[in-house]
């Protein structure tokens, strides 16, 4: 065999070994499995369960680990899509995968549901409300404890001591994702490197979001079928959630995505002056969405995951100041510019007082006329961005 | 009696006349009565009763009128006080009263209730779907017909044709009162000469304004004791209509105000992460005072409200553009800087379309961070400014 053969050869072998490892898009659910875990307010849960994904491959060092957290009501499947399932592609896969900003070609690629997850597609990984307490046999229901970010940022933590993994590159998420990432910079300031806040209400949930998302449980709580939190297995509250879902499906957009999507189109040829049936074309779509997407949620997970956000400040102490000044990495604060849940004056506020305390931090918008989910939906435009934050 | 003596008896004598015919800031209400109105949708109401007050003196000529229209959950008590009643002064009485924008020793001020009026205070004068049907000796509820800001500002014209004034000075309103006084613009532009529209949506309500409107009402629709709008004399949706009050309230204020007057307070000792009970301070003082506000509005009015809100487009016709060629008044649009229900980009976006069309605007913000409601609480801002235009 000439050498020039042999070369070529060797080529291939290595391609094709390093292919077997490389993160193809395929991805598949994990569970992570833990006796108990004890929660901030001090109550513990027997037999947790989370599920979790990971993208791309875990080096030697185990030094090269990038850990995203998802928002509201995402779950864990950030990238990549389920063998067989072609619609099913992760919510931030733009900016996850090959030659993306987290490159999965360098980085292994981390992401958990939270505890509590709002969507009944978690339900048989993901412990919440709905799972059976095992010491009444019965579902938890309400008595399921309050959770925090820091819960679910420590259940991550549980999650990379699992995996042998003690220093991350960065974390990163939208939203509901980018609190646990700040708040992971403050609980375990030696392991993170890089904080990547992405559509951020900040270093805390500023008080008319306490208020905002407190209007989100409101119809949850007035269906009579929620019936105290008391309905698996019964007639849910499907009617209260559709509208809890709509609120939040209204509060992440912007009027001028409204503009250009719908106008002031009826929903029909029909006049809505002419009747309390006829509808705008944006209140039936709306309607028809949030009835679509109250289907596959949970209704009191819901509820565990606004209080989770109404109980949010960094480092989750007395005061916000101890908070931030334990955190040591640097921080990337990415509001979206049409933002009309979380302003981008909030992530203004938060780069501010990073600032004030000393901390390297970075400021930058996501441009669009999206509101809140530019974060998700347009976050290829950050793409380059966070590659360059991630550089240095 | 030396001459200097005479005088100064005449002078007394001029004042005390003048002050018998001048605005004393006591008012009354009086009530319009019409036998018959046909809305713009072609239905006949019988028997129509509307409520309103008037500030300061029409002159013989009858051209020194200005029409005030009042907010979402506004009467037509715009100035002044009644009679052994101290608290109840109007919401624009910073304005409107000798030496103010509306100068009660120069203007005769008019304010009218709109059909529909959600303020049960206005029952006994004001037409809506409490009031008893004549052809059913039953409340109308739901059957009242629906009714648009065209028909708030055709009730006022008939008001304007008793009191024999052909011309309007301004008509001026914050809010739902801005949609009236464009509509008025498009609708009568030979009498009015200037149009002063407050933190207003702009010429046409916008698609996310449809849509969060419509949010206000599902919490009524949703209560079970609204029961298709016949609780009258039954038990009321209070739940449901506190929950809607609620989303209002929250609607009109700003982060800004939020972080001053609650921040991340809690409503007492207890942490909110402890129960579900303990509530944060905001949350507490917005579930109290909107319970306490629900008590005083009808439900059904506050639904056909909402829906004149949706349906409203200056001049009502097939397309915005032939509303805006009909408008002849001098228009004043004034936003608030910190609006978020009607951003001050929509009101940009009417003074463009305006000026586009060639006709006379001018922009300015009322500034604060009081949300949508500094254009009612703090039109104190505006009034050097409205005077100026008011002057031209």
């Amino acid at each position: 065999m000439k050498p020039i053969r042999l070369l070529a050869v060797f080529v291939a072998w290595f391609v094709c070994v390093a292919q077997a490892f490389a993160y193809d898009g395929v991805v598949e659910k994990k569970i992570l499995n833990l006796p108990t875990y004890t929660t901030l307010g001090g109550k513990t849960l027997k037999d947790v369960k989370v599920g979790y994904e990971t993208y791309g491959k875990l080096n030697a060092k185990k030094d090269n680990v990038i850990l995203i957290c998802h928002y509201f009501s995402g779950t864990s499947h950030a990238a990549g899509k389920y063998a067989g399932e072609e619609k099913s592609t992760g919510y931030w896969n733009a900016i996850i995968g090959s030659g993306k900003a987290f490159d999965t070609d360098k980085y292994f690629v981390v992401s958990a549901d939270i505890l509590s997850n709002l969507n009944k597609a978690t339900f048989p990984f993901t412990t919440g409300p709905h799972s059976i307490d095992p010491d009444t046999g019965k579902p938890y229901g309400m008595k399921f404890p309050i959770v925090t970010i820091r819960d679910f940022v420590n259940v991550q933590k549980a999650l990379l001591d699992n995996l042998g993994i003690k220093k991350l590159v960065a974390v990163a998420g939208p939203s509901l994702g980018s609190m646990q990432s700040l708040e992971w910079g403050a609980a375990y300031p030696d392991m993170v490197e890089r904080v990547i806040a992405v559509i951020t209400p900040g270093l805390e949930f500023d008080p008319l979001a306490i208020a905002r998302a407190g209007l989100w449980s409101d119809p949850i709580l007035l269906d009579p079928k929620w019936n105290g939190g008391d309905y698996y297995g019964k007639d849910e509250p499907s009617a209260g959630l559709a509208k809890a879902m709509k609120q939040v499906t209204l509060d992440v957009y912007h009027w001028g995505w409204a503009n250009e999507k719908f106008g002031q189109r009826w929903a029909s040829d029909k006049n809505p002056r002419d009747s309390w049936d006829n509808k705008f074309a944006i209140e039936d779509t709306l309607d028809r969405v949030s009835e679509a997407s109250a289907a596959g949620v949970d209704a009191n997970a819901f509820l565990y995951i606004v209080k989770s956000a109404q109980l949010y400040r960094v480092g989750h102490g007395a005061t916000l100041d101890e908070g931030i000044k334990r955190i040591k990495a640097k921080v990337l604060i990415l509001p979206a510019q049409s933002d009309l849940l979380f302003f981008p004056a909030y992530g203004k506020r938060a780069a501010e007082s990073l600032r004030k305390a000393g901390k390297a931090v970075k400021y930058a918008e996501i441009e669009g006329n999206g509101g809140h989910l530019d974060g998700v939906l347009h976050i290829d435009r950050a793409d380059k961005l966070i590659k360059t934050f991630l550089s240095k």
